[in-house]
């Protein structure tokens, strides 16, 4: 892998660097930008101090600019000024974590500022007058941790997401929460075993994400039977398992579906686990051939693995990891993939939507072009439009609201 | 003026754009991606296919993806898709709009683009289930055009919003209407004379704007008598012109006020009126030292002027505008200014703020410095931060609300 090519596909339309990961990092903060916090141009001011590839620049300047935010949101509340408040909180709350995108979580203040962005959404939500609540669901010997926002209307259907290998729950909100609690849907944002802050206290990524997810509707008091489950990355697959087997899950979202895992793995990351375990390790500081933005990525997916490395992470995929059994699915279900995704990804999503038509389940895939600037991994380059796609369909699939 | 000069100071942090009034208009697009439309992705792949300081390639480049995401609406439509639809009637609408600001206005295809791009916003806007109501003003013997939100609860206070040189009622929907509305204020967003599409029946700006404000007072039947008035760009000197004289209007905003209009004509276009009217009037076609954006830009202006260039029209300014009295204003006033504004601009913004507040009438003057992403021409590059301020100033002022 040489400096400039990418971990993962997931754009193709580049914005302002040459590496390909800093560069969709980048088009994600962008996206960000069309629902809360910063604005677009705020976020290429920070990119254009920034040099290409090069991590720690990465790291420090979004970080300056959360604590300037939150500086701001403090004078901005001694005034009295709450919807300004508000949005430099979130702005904060996502600076930090784009800064923590590219942070080693094993140094020691990686977890205080992923409390402290916890902390700047969880100030930005009530300054908006969001009904908030943190939510601590039991599973297994442990809990996991969630939001939950309430719709103010009786008996609304519920919208369960589930992020993935990137994400915590502060970033289900601007997914998808935001705009369906706006829809009148009550909203469940929940980390499963190896997402936000969750490997730090060992709960890692685990086999079958399933059970995790009906862990959460076991504890939840659900107001309608009405319960969709929307999955964006990894979540593809995690909502895949739990769909599998949860009957209680009425519709299905994914951003992108995903039933094979190990073909995933092995398409994109096989050429990682071919290499030594040391080369890996060590390859940030000692290889020029693997970026340094690379390499900040696999440490943060190794400890979310809870190896040592992460092609170490990779053999435990390819041995353990278990296939969905795709004629077990049988809910209505929106699959979503950008033409800039990896062509992996995008085989699944069809084979799924086959599989459910063929089967007179409604299905629907919704491929997104480049013109429509919707077509990077999770449409992260246009989610107000993915956002309006999945509630539009959502609202056609619970039609008795 | 050199290629790559501008007309008028408007941003001091650069986006994509050498030349400085096409990456202001770059810079303005983003802005409103924050808010309502296109994504920032969408519009910077829009971006990339035009050449430099070219306004025949910002004017095809836009057309073309408002051409396509009206197509898209109406095939969302065709689903029941309203939420998506709506989306892609504003994207269209505010591509389209892109588009006309580098047009120019005495072509035959100039105004059905423009009636095109209206009927854009009003789709987008009854899909988003928004009550927007066509208003037509009466004034002098004949009518100003407008829109109007009426706020769903009783008795509310008013927001007037007023725009510049560049604007149309459209713009002033994302500029500060979709908001305040959303805050449960009345909006009502008027084309004075020489704004939107007034000059195509020769409806030109007039050297009293403030009487053009005082018949949309007329003709309003106010729910409550707590009326603010917003000036955004030229209309920071519309609004001032009106303020002065017109005793209902109980609150000011001004991104940025201005009182002496002949010295901000003086400051930026006095070198324009040295120069000899045929050099001008001719200037994009034979000669490369004024940019094509400057050329097409003067003739937009001229034609919104009546005049026959826009050399003339400083002219005429310089001999008739009349300067406000800035001691006769004594309403509560918010000046927002950006540090990437023209010197003229924020000088005027600062004499008016220390007038009211030596009078002991509250006025706040708000200065944006490049950090937060507001420091443009009326703060089109953090769009959603003026919104917010704006809104928490006018609860407060508006404090028995």
């Amino acid at each position: 892998m040489k400096a400039g090519s990418e971990l993962l596909k997931r754009q193709q339309t580049p914005i302002h660097f040459r590496n390909k990961d800093m560069d969709f990092m980048l088009n994600w903060s962008l996206g960000i930008s069309q629902l809360i916090g910063m604005s677009p141009g705020e976020i290429l001011l920070i990119a254009q101090k920034i040099r290409n590839g090069q991590p720690q620049d990465w790291e420090s300047g979004f970080k300056q600019h959360a604590h300037y935010l939150a500086e701001q949101a403090r004078r901005s509340l001694e005034k009295g000024y709450c919807r300004t408040a508000s949005q430099q909180y979130f702005g904060a709350c996502y600076a930090l974590k784009a800064a923590l995108q590219f942070s080693d979580p094993r140094l020691p203040d990686y977890q205080s500022n992923y409390d402290r962005m916890e902390e700047y959404f969880s100030k930005g939500s009530h300054l908006a007058n969001l009904p908030l609540q943190e939510i601590t669901i039991p599973y297994q010997n442990t809990h996991l941790p969630g939001y939950y926002l309430k719709s103010r209307r009786e008996k609304q259907p519920t919208l369960l997401v589930i992020g993935g290998g990137d994400t915590g729950r502060a970033d289900l909100f601007y997914f998808l929460g935001q705009k369906a609690f706006q829809a009148d849907y009550n909203v469940l944002m929940v980390d499963l075993p190896g997402q936000g802050i969750n490997p730090a206290r060992n709960l890692t990524f685990t086999v079958d994400a399933g059970q995790a997810v009906s862990a959460v509707l076991d504890w939840y008091d659900a107001p309608s039977g009405a319960i969709a489950l929307a999955g964006l990355s990894g979540g593809g697959y995690f909502t895949a398992q739990a769909v599998e087997k949860d009957k209680r899950i009425k519709a299905w979202i994914a951003s992108t579906p995903i039933y094979d895992i190990k073909a995933v793995f092995q398409h994109s990351f096989g050429r990682l686990s071919a290499l030594p375990n040391p080369v890996l390790q060590f390859a940030g500081s000692l290889l020029s051939s693997v970026s340094a933005v690379t390499a900040v990525q696999l440490k943060k997916y190794a400890w979310q693995f809870g190896t040592e490395n992460f092609s170490q992470a990779v053999k435990e995929v390819l041995k353990q990891a278990y296939t969905v059994n795709i004629d077990k699915i049988s809910v209505p279900s929106l699959f979503l993939a950008g033409k800039g995704e990896d062509a992996e990804l995008i085989r699944q999503a069809k084979v799924l939507a086959q599989n459910l038509s063929a089967r007179d389940i409604p299905a629907a895939l919704k491929e997104f072009d480049s013109l429509s600037g919707a077509d990077a991994h999770c449409q992260v380059n246009n989610l107000r439009l993915m956002n309006h796609i999945v509630l539009d369909w959502l609202d056609m699939t619970f039609k008795n609201r």
